[in-house]
């Protein structure tokens, strides 16, 4: 079983990583691109025999205590077979 | 319409951050992790009016052009309305 979880800035919070790519790609002709937020992301492999509730459960408290920073970051955890 | 870019390692590629951040959550308890692999996230805010094939074709090109290093990289692209 895998889990995938995602880390962003927050949308209120500046994200100076994603002004700077978001702007070289207008630069480089992607008109298109309006704006870029960068974060993190995580592929879990967890142990068989987990089921998924508890497995959402535990990764949920590995992404909130370990990978993010819930001041600033939010983040969204997927559970995949 | 937004776009989301997942660039990882590829699987053939030592992660050593990864391997650190399992290490440390098996120490932590989470015994259930077996293994952990670290990526990078875009999400990319694209000008409304653009179809959706047009949308993954430019956002690809982006993410094999300016996102990720397709020598030790993979990325994966999501189109969401």
């Amino acid at each position: 079983m895998k889990a995938i979880v995602r880390v962003a800035l927050k949308k209120t919070v500046l994200d100076p990583q994603g002004r700077t790519i978001s702007a070289a790609l207008n630069s480089q002709g992607y008109a298109a691109v309006r704006d870029v937020r960068q974060g993190k992301y995580f592929e879990i492999d967890l142990a068989d025999g987990l089921d998924r509730a508890a497995a959402g459960a535990q990764v949920h408290k590995i992404a909130s205590d370990v990978l993010a920073n819930p001041v600033i970051e939010e983040f969204a955890v997927e559970i995949r077979d």
